[in-house]
């Protein structure tokens, strides 16, 4: 059923049916001017938003509504995460041509409440408008973290390790496999990543809980953006040590199919939701002797913090290159 | 400039500059993956999401990039202001086609800034991205409430009295003849609204203060479809009075310029931003006896709630006539 024929409102009760906003700090959720909420005692609040464009961000000819309903509330979740928060509260704002069908809203709203669910962030509002023919979806969430706790870019210090949770390069590969319409059998985790983004909410609290982490962002815009951010506003430069990064064996089969250079994925993939971080090396060091042999670190030193006057640099094999900024830049291209 | 030259980044460093983030509860604004902010004490969070769509809600060839800014951050500080809150911070998320100047996101956020300092709402981050053709604004905005104080739409009881702050219609005429490339000399006032709308943030935290509001909603779809809001969520009925439904001088000009009921303006025209609420009646000749009589009220009594079953009426004339529901939906048109 076309949305013209159903109406805002119609639509509105129809999706209020899909979504559970009970949660024991919500007095009030959907369906009225604001949603009410219950703040967490002694903890300072996050909040930040973030858009999903048709035509940029998605293609709909190959996304599916729930993934992109999923992709919109987690990429925010991120954001929060990267603080060293924990998402508690999302509000959805959706832009929708007439000519989508009621189902396709229902889908797209059953990804937002399976990721809801997935990192226990309660949808507690929204907004639905018409758009002339494009889709936008933006979702804001807000969150929470201990005073203490709040990990921004600018902590970083010279002689700190740079780390990266995770594999990189996937997410790109996955957009890659989509727009090029190649068979996703042998890309399935490419994909899967970039469709269906997860979030490293309980790795990252871990962390955070045994390692004092001294920066943290997460991997939006590519590995090289994201270093630059840690530099730029820490006031310092960084070694990369390019062999040190980890990569997904998809990744490495899709670059050696398309001809193209390993780093190119390092570097510009964004959509990755991985975290970087800096820590001293005396702590790592400290805890790292305190972890069982075996145990699965889920992250991996892949660079140095320097004086700033050194400038953001590469090591790859034994030269040592400086890294020009390649990340993405959504008005260029 | 085109935003193509001077990048995302360099967008953001432009925006950075026209923005003041700085206020004793943000401990983290613009610049970071989420904002960091000091919850106030005894007080309740109020989390509110709301777009304005190029096409939709606004036409270029006559929204100056200065009043788009200024209304995407009111709409949303209307809405805190309509549960009986204070705005207390927002993030702003914009979707912007690659042929924008760099000078048109400058004046957007001219525009923000002045509301957000008009209001004290202050802007602690965001996203910018690229659209394929058209823009989209989205701005989620924070406040606060005190724990009694929250004004829900369900909170109206039968023999209540109903009550509009300001005079309505004059969004709609705004829209009118700007559409219709009107001279907009004698609609200046509809005009203005319709491209800067004012929020009665200090005239509501007053009657409230002063009157005991039990519901309240604020006239964003048009009156006929926020009385049955307050209707449907309080489970009652309504007898809605036209003749006592203040309109501008402005909008009885122009109906009858158009050959136009002046009812049509009263019920559909949406984005008034004025506040439709209700009162008991004992309460409120109680705080009318402690008015001086030369006091402006800043607010009419325009009808009375009934029991559900008697359902939504005009009384017009002598006549009492159905109210069929004709507000503005975004899907239908």
């Amino acid at each position: 059923m076309k949305l013209a024929r159903v109406g805002e409102f119609g639509l509105i009760d129809r999706i209020q049916r899909l979504i559970v906003d009970e949660s024991p700090d919500v007095v009030l959720g959907i369906g009225d001017d604001a949603a009410v909420l219950h703040p967490q005692k002694d903890r300072l609040i996050l909040f930040t938003i973030d858009a999903l464009v048709e035509g940029i961000h998605f293609n709909l000819r190959y996304s599916p509504f729930e993934s992109l309903g999923w992709k919109a509330l987690a990429i925010n979740i991120s954001d929060i995460v990267a603080m060293g928060g924990i998402p508690r509260h999302g509000v959805v704002s959706l832009a929708l041509p007439a000519s989508w069908k009621v189902e396709d809203v229902e889908s797209l709203y059953r990804g937002l409440r399976r990721c809801s669910e997935a990192y226990d962030c309660v949808l507690v509002g929204g907004d639905t408008t018409r758009s002339l023919d494009r889709c936008c979806i933006s979702v804001s969430v807000i969150g929470e973290v201990e005073e203490g706790n709040v990990k921004s870019r600018k902590g970083a210090q010279e002689g700190e390790l740079l780390c990266v949770t995770g594999e990189l390069g996937g997410a790109r590969v996955g957009w890659e496999v989509l727009e090029s319409d190649t068979d996703r059998g042998p890309f399935l985790k490419a994909v899967n990543r970039f469709l269906e983004p997860k979030v490293k909410l309980r790795e990252v609290q871990e962390l955070i809980a045994e390692l004092n982490v001294t920066s943290m962002i997460d991997i939006s815009d590519g590995l090289a953006s994201e270093v630059g951010h840690i530099c730029r506003q820490s006031g310092l430069g960084c070694i990369l040590w390019e062999e040190k990064v980890p990569v997904a064996e998809e990744t490495v089969i899709w670059a050696d199919r398309r001809g193209e250079s390993i780093s190119r994925y390092i570097f510009t993939s964004g959509e990755e939701y991985e975290l970087l971080f800096t820590v001293k090396k005396n702590d790592y060091e400290r805890w790292k002797a305190t972890q069982p042999i075996q145990k699965d670190l889920n992250f991996t030193i892949v660079g140095e913090m320097v004086k700033r006057d050194k400038g953001i640099h590469v090591k790859r094999g034994g030269e040592i290159v400086p890294l020009s900024s390649f990340g993405w830049d959504h008005f260029h291209q």
